[in-house]
């Protein structure tokens, strides 16, 4: 057996932000040599940020990503790190200069390149290319068709990227291949799973690989997705060699004791499995000097609150700091959603940079007012009330509304003082709507949905109330004041948009309509299976009509992180004009 | 040779609605036979509308397109249509039902169905899977492996969906399978084509394929897309036969002369070309008793300009339409944009459904006031002037902005306003922002941004100009009042939200700017090759970095019809958190 001191760098990247995203290689390079490590490995497009979306087919940003690779290389080795093999993933190039239908000359590819010595020694393409849910693979890259192993102080190191490990081809490859471990880099977006599937996935692709297996992944907020790392090396026998904290910027270490390759024989000596070929790569012969090896991090993984919690916390201080922005506002109305969106937003930028603004009308209640500000004394965000009454006033003077309209423009005139506000003072305007509201189109567009970002809208009305309680009781578990007051976890949810309003006036329960959207968007289960489930028949056809015609306002809704199995937006497109309808029989 | 009388049914479907579709190939399947028709073909998925988008994954809406077409089968049959062969794109299923990771059991096709005596005879499922532009449907779609060849009176009819037309493999094998006859069926929509891009390919496919090519599109608006139709029958010399008018619903039919086949023969005898299998199937053997063949209407293709603004019209007409509204409502500020939109909404569906709203504030100026009320008298839209000072005073009184944030607090009353009357009335509210704004970020979000549907989205400034222009010279070409009145056309722009501004203050001429935004935008050039190709370096950045910064806002703009080769929305999809910054070197 041959030592090896891995460092898996499980790191928070921005799209197209090339030199700040080497700066940070270059400087965790660093710190993983000052650990001892021998290889580092960063996770799938790490250079170039992921995804990329139709940055992949802009040429001047695909020759700069493979100019910060060379460049990279190079850097490295300058700054007396050239001896460690690092691997990083970044945006690669087919040779073949023919252009395609759709596609430019020399066709993008979703690469690893390892870096050693001052140069790019080699570079694996991704064969297996995910096209469903978020992923859009098949638009942006060309499949690779060989896999690389690279020899690494004597051992062999078969390369995979995500999706080779979810499919049949690249790992049973890299047991042919005789690898000695198997490392995966990986851009896998956080959604909520109880179940520890990426550990069951990588213990899995480790036995059939006959080898160790490093899995590898970025952290952090792009858009609509959150990378929540989980990084994991495990064994052949699924034992967990080392595990990293969800969420957390980390270099996670393990030391290996790895099946040394055979120094007479070259690398990946047949050329041909299951119809992906093979290369090797010699990149240093020499077994590390025996070492005493340390004992790595296992982190316990988050219950599943701690883990919803977390990812909204990070897609938005993400979303933030990536765009630029240093303060966000919201409407707050007392209601639970904007109370528990403040507490999340306080959590990721700080209280200080947390804007609430309350916004009272006639049919706004004292006790929405009180805990509104209450809610802000809690958190010590700054709290500003402006009563709209005079300019609701105004606009009937001008134009004669009535029923739903006149309660939207309630809505509306919040949304035109919190845009106000916002481009008077350059914060972001967050939405607080959740994912039953959206669903069923109960919320006014250009009113309580505008915004930059909408924290909380892939969760559920009912997981927004599980949520709060389990941050409330967080903060009683540590000695703290709860951050909401708990009347805005117990009240009747209303729009207090008009006098006495309650939102069952419109809606079904929350607890049955929570089921309802769980089977037909999370599920795609027709009405037909909606009622078989046990469903009543009219409240199925009811809800699924409010979620069909709602598609349009959907359209216009600001990005939020996906916590779900779909989300709406990248998980679930529907056309905006749309006649199906399901009809359940029976 | 043997005779035969076709009819394509260029026709508009819409999406879901597969009742009211089947409905429409009954009708036309009537109208063909009546004229004496021996087969009707229909386009792409022309029984569950195009594209479907994420409906093709629900199981329910799969078994209901195909429930729907035996049943179209069966009803054709019943109404004494049997004897005719109707060809009709629709959703299908793979036979496989094993799961795949992303699939559904069962994976969907896009599919042809041959439908006779009361039955589906056979089904050909789509080789070649677009995606790329707006197309998606590797997401969608599993590919056929299997040409159909069906003899119809004799004559083998090979049989291609769309992209198969557009790539190497099944017209060449329709070739190898000795066809008669290669009908393609398409979903194809409309862009902006100077050249005669579809005649050309048609003709090389007939060619190739050494028989004649009949070529039937849909028409028709659906969320982004306008198809065009242009159906054309061309011969493998490259004669026209055939051509339908283009944006039109209209039965296309052409007499053909056709190579038989020969009768011993078995249809398709070969069973294997070039990677893809043959099928062979027999609808009828006997050949078409000897008639007079009558002469096919050959439309003359439309204009640069009569095209774009036809895909305006029926773009928004049916919006408008399949969305079940019947009357719209824009802000009408005399300007160039709002004056386009309205004169483009009352060709769509009336100037009694079009409802334009005067919001003059502070700053308007009386020429922009008197130009709207103009614009209302020529078209005879409905007017109305509600004026907006009370209202913006009322808000400065309860907070305090200036510059931009008092700009857009104009811009965002006059939305409140729109959108107020539009849930009183159920107007459907028009964005009348043009491509050049929405690149550069220059319009108020939740403000003259609103609305369901934006006509003008993917026309440059110039090309709004240039199009008011068209459609004033077309009505005096008719001896009409010039719609548009001249003022508009003529004087500089201007938002008009503090005194005396222009956009000249803030853009580039738009000259200038629509000559980078057209190399950025819809060529995709990086900032070196703009200025290679001679533009001013600060310029090219500046522009490039208002139209990177402006990302969010796109996102939550409406939807309009696609016009350009890339429009923003399906053809243009770019991350917000995006920190690339195009710079120019030299």
């Amino acid at each position: 057996m041959a030592q090896l001191r891995l460092a898996l760098a499980q790191a928070d990247f921005t799209v197209g932000d090339l030199p700040a995203n080497s700066e940070k290689v270059v400087a965790l390079t660093h710190e993983a040599a000052a650990k001892g490590a021998h290889l580092v490995v960063f996770p799938e497009m790490a250079l170039t940020g992921y995804p990329i979306e139709d940055l992949a087919l802009r040429a001047s940003f695909v020759a700069a990503s493979r100019n910060a690779v060379e460049g990279l290389a190079v850097r490295l080795a300058d700054e007396g790190l050239g001896d460690l093999t690092v691997i990083v993933g970044y945006l690669g190039q087919h040779d073949d200069q023919r252009a395609e239908l759709g596609r430019p000359k020399g066709a993008p590819h979703n690469s690893a390149a390892v870096l050693h010595g001052g140069r790019v020694v080699t570079s694996y393409a991704k064969h297996h290319l995910p096209n469903y849910g978020v992923f859009d693979e098949f638009r942006y890259f060309v499949p690779g068709d060989t896999m690389q192993v690279v020899r690494v102080h004597g051992i062999d190191i078969a390369l995979c990227i995500c999706e080779d490990l979810w499919r049949d081809g690249p790992v049973t490859t890299a047991r042919s291949a005789n690898a000695g471990l198997l490392v995966v880099i990986n851009g896998s977006p956080y959604e909520r799973n109880k179940d520890d599937v990426r550990l069951e996935l990588c213990a899995k692709g480790a036995a059939e690989a006959g080898c160790p297996l490093a899995y590898v992944n970025l952290v952090g907020g792009q858009d609509e997705l959150v990378f929540d790392g989980d990084s994991i090396v495990v064994s052949p026998q699924g034992d967990v060699l080392a595990r990293a904290p969800q969420f957390d910027e980390t270099l996670l270490l393990a030391d290996l004791a790895l099946e040394a390759a055979d120094p007479q024989a070259s690398v990946a000596p047949e050329s041909d499995y299951s119809g992906l070929r093979v290369e090797g790569t010699v990149v240093s012969r020499e077994p590390v000097p025996a070492y005493d090896a340390m004992e790595s991090t296992v982190a316990e993984r988050l219950d599943d609150s701690a883990e919803i919690y977390q990812a909204l916390v990070v897609g938005l201080r993400d979303y933030v700091r990536k765009n630029g922005f240093r303060s966000v506002l919201m409407g707050l109305s007392g209601g639970i959603d904007s109370s528990l969106t403040a507490v999340v937003a306080c959590e990721a930028i700080g209280a200080e940079n947390v804007y609430g603004v309350s916004n009272p009308s006639d049919y706004s209640s004292q006790h929405s007012k009180d805990d509104a500000a209450e809610l802000a004394r809690r958190t010590g965000l700054n709290f500003e009330a402006v009563p709209i009454a005079p300019i609701v006033e105004q606009f009937h003077k001008a134009v004669s509304l009535d029923g739903i309209a006149a309660e939207n423009l309630q809505a509306r005139i919040r949304a035109v003082i919190w845009m106000g506000l916002s481009n008077q003072h350059g914060h972001l305007v967050l939405a607080c709507g959740n994912k039953s509201e959206l669903a069923v189109g109960y919320s006014t567009i250009y009113g309580d949905a505008v915004g930059g970002f909408a924290p909380l809208k892939d969760l559920l009305k009912t997981q927004v109330w599980e949520l709060a309680r389990w941050r409330n009781a967080e903060a009683v578990g540590r000695g703290e004041t709860p951050p909401i007051p708990q009347g805005v976890i117990d009240k009747p949810p209303s729009a207090e948009l008009s006098p006495g309003q309650l939102d069952s006036d419109t809606l079904p329960d929350y607890g049955l309509l929570d089921d309802v959207l769980d089977d037909y968007i999370e599920h795609d289960r027709g009405s037909a299976e909606l009622v078989q489930d046990g469903f009543d028949r009219e409240l199925v056809e009811r809800v699924l009509r409010m979620v069909d015609r709602a598609e349009y306002k959907r359209r216009q809704y600001p990005p939020g992180p996906k916590i779900s199995i779909r989300n709406f937006g990248r998980d679930r497109r529907l056309p905006v004009t749309n006649a199906w309808r399901e009809i359940a029989e029976g």
